[in-house]
């Protein structure tokens, strides 16, 4: 059968990125407590495509994902992309999976545990000679409003918020810190269970510690600039503000060299 | 051309829908201050195929609605679905209509303007012998949670939430009339313009009315049981909860005869 | 601690439902090659409450699903339902599980092995005296047209539907013979993994198999209706139009008893 | 009322962007044809915060936005980001507005029309010193792979694929000029009305014009590269295929001096 893919391609644009994505896979990931985490991830894969070639050739992105058997760290993504280079002939490959993450977590007072789930995602990227990783991760904060309280005689609007931080390491992170990062500069973190003492709790301590979208981006940003593993980030926080419909973000991005 | 959609089916099924969605269109809704307004719908047409046809002919759904020319009022509505039936040999025909509709609304103390959006959707059913059109508004409010405000020393958790009330009528009724009924039975309604004297008086409005969505629901339902208009109604009220990742809510149906 | 939601209520609006909605966690559900399958969910939990509550307990909703510990089968959905009667003084249970589940699959010619991705749905109801089980399922599948087919010197247009078929059980029914049933009245199967040979032969397939969607909702109706563990069904297909830019679709609904 | 916001800020961090996101308002833009269209935008503003302030005023976005008065063109954006930089103090500002945008086309063989939708993006970021306009369009084609057409003795699959076109220009270019570009490189255009001649002309005319997401993707570049009015791009071209239940996609990013 004719390779069409593999035809001379005469119109002398290389392309960036080709490849498949939208592909939900079973697969398993570092946990730091359990050691290992079964979840469901959705998977994009790409590589650049020189000038001279017509097509890439897509299956080969599906074997590639089989042959790495769903195991994602740092190490077999670094394996997959190199997988793909040389499968695909090519000089640069990307591959991203996004999937859910769980965490145990105790009710601040009950102390009773239940599951927090976070959005994460991974993104591994390899030229012939350089490897990155990115990893971000969204979480479900709240925040209370610092201007509501001060002008109000009694309460203050807050809301659920998302905070999505991206790193770049040099050195591994868990998730778990990430997380701690993100919760520790919220208003209050919020919870899947919560008895009654647990919710007059973080009632409370939101009340203690109101921010403003603006005051949870800094906070976050001033632990993440004494890392020595970070080498890049971004976070974006955003508060589904209760008293409009619509939502107040704030957002900062580094890179350092 | 051979009309395959004409032939005769033997398999002996008829399809109690079959039609087109997804189609975005520009539409003219009723307005009760301006008259008229200019918005965007997401549109699905569906009518019943008796078992004898294999299949509708899916471009008369789309000939009809140019014919309609967007007009979504009740008396075109009929005129649509009317001509789905005719146009179809159909026996029963649906048309929905789903938009944002836009009020404009006074901020609470300062009164400055701004636009405020709700989804709202149109469904109209026609069958040979009856008309049925089911409007249904989902809104953005704010609720505060009695439990919270009860146990806590300050404070209280509070939230965005959302309304989704569906109404079919037997008289018509207007969705500024809808909007009016969801935003009376909040802990606040929400607004897109809020001035620092306002968001004092939104937090404090709040605080005084704590509301579980068990509250807000029944709230709303003690206005429509009243309302002679109204032949059949489902209430949903979803509040994205400050303290969780996830949602709570609370649902009511009634159907009179 | 004041106990709010147990409050006598005097408004006379019994509730449908109340509960939680939009939690993420993690399950286990049955496989019929592997016994057994960890995947993640999307689960809503409610029960109805009577009229002289004020409230419902919201966290006691988490606490059983902590008992309950993610094993999502027929059985253990029983006990969960049960479980919120009991815990929530109640007359009637419904949950609700949403979650991605995998299948192996082979590419028709060579073979090659893959996982297919499926949304599926599990909700079970229970009263006093009844419990229920709907299991929905949806599967991506490739429609030709007969139409475009039989009018065109060559070629036909295709696409990728969405087939939701949803059933009530009286025995039980394995996820993949539902998936089974979708994929036999497809034009063709979709695939994660086709290598050329492969993609010659699901070309051909669905260029010998042309399918309406009105014609892929009857031929699942054929197989549901002899099928007497089932006592009521739903069929929904929705084709992705390649030559629209909206969906074309077709849905039937039986209830037996 | 204490102006919380205003209070100096001794973290040293500024903020690259801060302000409110998912605000739903009705708009009128330029066309091509009929001069201006009635809309409805998806509104983001943000303006970059410098260290010393605590916070920025959400309500004066809102404010900005009544005032602009949903006139979207190049000029008035450009006001609108200056009256953000004067209102609130900022040394940079940013508005996104997304929102589809309709165009009456002509079925190819019939003459029929309707309306196509697209979804249109306009971003709009000014400095003191430089005003940038981004302007994105998505629209729906058809692709039929030139492989599968190559190896199968008949039939070719093909299926819906979106393209997503964002340009920043020197000089203006009308949405329809970018549509344009995208439907002349695509196996085909998507309809929205189309009879039976016209399903034939575009099945035959997909058949004969076999396109990758490579092709595509391509052709488009070599449109866009030879264009004086054009300073950068990113195209983007993702395939729903039809014998897959993941997409392919190929991107191309260009950026000129």
């Amino acid at each position: 059968m004719r390779d069409v893919q593999s035809e001379l391609d005469v119109r002398n644009i290389p392309i960036d990125r080709v490849g498949i994505s939208g592909i939900s896979y079973p697969i398993t990931v570092l946990d730091k407590e359990k050691g290992t985490q079964e979840t469901v991830a959705i998977v994009a894969m790409a590589v650049a495509l020189p000038h001279e070639y017509r097509g890439t050739h897509m299956s080969r992105f599906v074997e590639a994902l089989e042959e790495f058997r769903g195991r994602v760290t740092p190490h077999e993504l670094e394996g997959l992309t190199d997988n793909l280079i040389e499968r695909l002939e090519a000089i640069k490959a990307e591959v991203t999976f996004r999937f859910p993450y769980f965490i145990r977590k105790n009710a601040p007072v009950s102390k009773l545990e239940s599951w927090s789930s976070y959005d994460v995602m991974f993104k591994a990227e390899k030229t012939r000679s350089k490897f990155e990783l990115e990893t971000e991760v969204i979480a479900a904060i709240q925040t209370l409003c610092p201007c509501s309280k001060e002008i109000s005689d009694y309460g203050a609007h807050n809301q659920r918020a998302y905070v999505r931080l991206a790193v770049k390491m040099k050195d591994f992170i868990w998730i778990e810190e990430l997380v701690s990062i993100i919760e520790d500069c919220a208003s209050a973190p919020t919870f899947t269970l919560l008895k009654r003492e647990d919710e007059k709790y973080v009632t409370e301590h939101a009340y203690n510690n109101p921010r403003f979208v603006e005051d949870v981006v800094r906070e976050i940003v001033l632990r993440l600039e004494t890392d020595k593993r970070i080498s890049q980030f971004r976070v974006t926080v955003s508060s589904s503000e209760s008293i409009h419909n619509h939502d107040a973000f704030a957002e900062v991005e580094r890179a350092y060299e």
